[in-house]
């Protein structure tokens, strides 16, 4: 609009110049007032802020990173400025994604890669994030145009486009696998997957993806009737994988769309959907920047305040080729991962009397706090043991255990059971 | 700017009508269609969504109640619509109080009363809900702005003010006292006050009107170091208030301007703050349309992933005069609560054989689930007996037992503690 209103100012000068007669004079000036009085009503319209080169603890209005870096301060976080070498990918940007992609965003992570196929509805307002005025754009354009708003420093990626179909797969992978994004001491790729789909299917090529790859991810859900949801953290080979036994509170595989034909839809809630992406997103924090404990599985159930929590050991009759590869290389590795443990450990020791890690293999920050409620649930031994108030919306693993195992997989689950006997046998000594 | 577009339009074409040269109107054509170009960028600034009459459940992409009617067809809520009759004051627009405000917007509240007298700044940019581009409006300006464009069937009152001057606090009674909105069935008044103020003065002033007009509110609250926070419930007279016992889990009552000038801010995140909004949210909804159970206190330790519950009576010895007058009511009319829950049950019985509710009297919904860990902490007479893993941040109730009760208080301690024996031996029979 600048560039039009410049333009008319210069067409009115030289329309001017060829008038002689005073009344056209004024005439013409009346209408460059016009188009001052429009220039100002345009300069109205917000601009946005400018990027910042790096982040600063200053205790100044103007410094939209004061209140996290002070996280230092506090002894929460010992460097946040970390954030910025991070990647973290988000896929399906709905109720869930959309408002785990804005806090991430306002954290200054340092790039979020966005995975939707679908359009902004009307139908999406009772959630966060999207504005009506967005009806009709895709939701991945939509989230773009917003964050880019909020924090021009954050490197967004978007990508319309559906995961479950074949070429939809081959670029999440590819996206995944790229290293190009290489912040000063960032490491390239992505440091984690954030799954905020809504079905079964998507679910599962999220899950075959992270298994290929050796990339850990946090699933999330909320519950048809949206009052109640899940986070989980999965660690390939070292945790249940998303086949090795379904999650136990996830709408169903029922598409949405399908769904509509009949008239009905699944209920939603901004509360449950916000509470779910704030804590995955703080799961997310704490991961990365390292502080706090990361939770293996959390449970919401909003008509109580209840929030369940345990962990979960992989299936050796996972169905998942790819997760049995990675529970093999875990077996396999955990020597040396007992040995570098154990360097660290002696090292501590020997440099300073401060106190030790209960696990110094901790890469993912882990830990159990025995003052409160967690069950353990290894559900390669005890077939349906679950903390009281969680029930089984999926199929469980024991109906995987029919499937038979591909013929192309050069992990065995004797091998797999031989690998874990012969590991308990050395931990024995 | 259309209708200074429409004059510039008219004007051109006045000058038109006095040039008879052919050129002149060649360069008079080309000026209205830089106007016309202006007008379609102009037109691409978004539209806003227009008022719905009345809240459908038909499953259309274009109803943006379709997924909250849901609930009801969910068998989650009973009369989902009824929330149009509910007016809810939130006193403190920030990283709380603005993400409690969209999600009741967004949930279709019939009314929003929003207090604060700060600024936006980009040091907020840090939660949810404020953008860089509101920078330096004022919070409640904002909040209208960004509120009114999502759900244009909100009735949004603003007051730009502090609650703890003299003017303020009159205008803030006179608020919660006014009786004009009155839609359908409702009741008019307020049926709610959400605190989400930042430090301990408004808490108390809160508190003091409350108490005052006997308002039930719910407290909700985030630490200064941003990983844990609290929502609680306070009904005058039967539970606790605040001055009865300063809540576990607070800012301190440090004002963020003193702070500042030390060149040291409070820490603060998205996350923690969503999760503490969406907690509070859910309770109101919850406590308004009737589904699930309230929690009287809720706590959220963001490093454990940890939530503590408990509840509190009130303090016979309370500092503040209103308090008290609360609690004597409160006694006194617990024979006829008891009388109508009595009739209420025989009529149930009566007229059906299913279940009975625990607590037929009980008014705001709450109940106790034995299942999960709540603790009762009775502060009348257990001193400092608190759940695992809270602490005290703020001087116990002991501390206030020493300050004198004044003298115009018609209900003395001795008058409370009178009443509550001969309750207690009505009850024994």
């Amino acid at each position: 609009m600048e560039v039009e209103l410049k333009e008319m100012l210069e067409d009115l000068e030289a329309l001017k110049r060829t008038l002689s007669d005073p009344s056209h004079h004024d005439s013409i000036a009346k209408l460059q007032q016009h188009v001052e009085r429009i220039s100002d009503l345009a300069k109205s319209v917000p601009s946005r802020r400018s990027k910042v080169q790096d982040m600063s603890a200053e205790v100044v209005d103007s410094n939209p990173y004061s209140r996290l870096m002070a996280l230092q301060r506090m002894g929460i976080v010992e460097n946040y400025e970390r954030i910025r070498e991070f990647s973290v990918a988000i896929v399906g940007i709905g109720g869930v994604g959309s408002v785990a992609a804005e806090m991430l965003t306002r954290c200054g992570i340092g790039r979020l890669l966005l995975y939707d196929y679908d359009k902004v509805e009307l139908a999406n307002m009772n959630r966060l994030f999207f504005r009506p005025e967005q009806s009709g754009m895709t939701k991945t354009d939509a989230a773009v145009q917003t964050l880019s708003d909020i924090n021009p420093d954050v490197v967004l990626e978007s990508y319309t486009l559906n995961i479950t179909t074949v070429k939809g797969f081959e670029t999440f992978m590819e996206s995944l696998r790229n290293q190009n994004f290489r912040p000063r001491n960032g490491d390239g790729g992505v440091d984690l997957v954030l799954s905020c789909v809504d079905n079964y299917e998507a679910r599962m090529v999220v899950n075959q993806a992270c298994n290929e790859l050796n990339q850990i991810w946090m699933e999330s859900g909320v519950s048809e009737d949206a009052v109640s949801g899940h986070i989980q953290l999965l660690v390939p080979g070292e945790t249940a994988c998303f086949a090795c036994v379904p999650p136990l509170i996830v709408a169903s595989g029922v598409d949405e769309r399908t769904l509509k034909r009949d008239g009905v839809c699944a209920a939603s809630l901004p509360t449950t959907m916000g509470v779910v992406a704030g804590l995955l997103v703080q799961n997310t924090l704490k991961f990365l920047l390292k502080f706090g404990q990361v939770s293996p599985y959390l449970g919401y159930n909003a008509l109580k305040d209840y929030f369940p929590t345990m962990e979960m050991k992989p299936n050796l009759q996972c169905s998942n080729a790819a997760c049995l590869e990675r529970q093999k290389e875990y077996i396999l590795t955990k020597p040396a991962r007992d040995a570098a443990a154990a360097k660290a450990k002696m090292e501590m020791e020997a440099s300073s009397a401060t106190e030790i890690p209960i696990h110094a293999d901790n890469e993912w920050n882990i830990s159990v706090d025995d003052s409160y409620d967690i069950e353990k649930t290894d559900l390669t031994s005890s077939s349906d043991a679950l903390p009281e108030g969680l029930t089984r919306e999926l199929p469980s693993a024991d109906e995987f255990q029919i499937l038979p195992v591909p013929e192309e997989t050069s992990t065995s689950i004797d091998d797999l059971e031989e690998l874990r006997r012969q590991l308990e046998a050395l931990n024995a000594d």
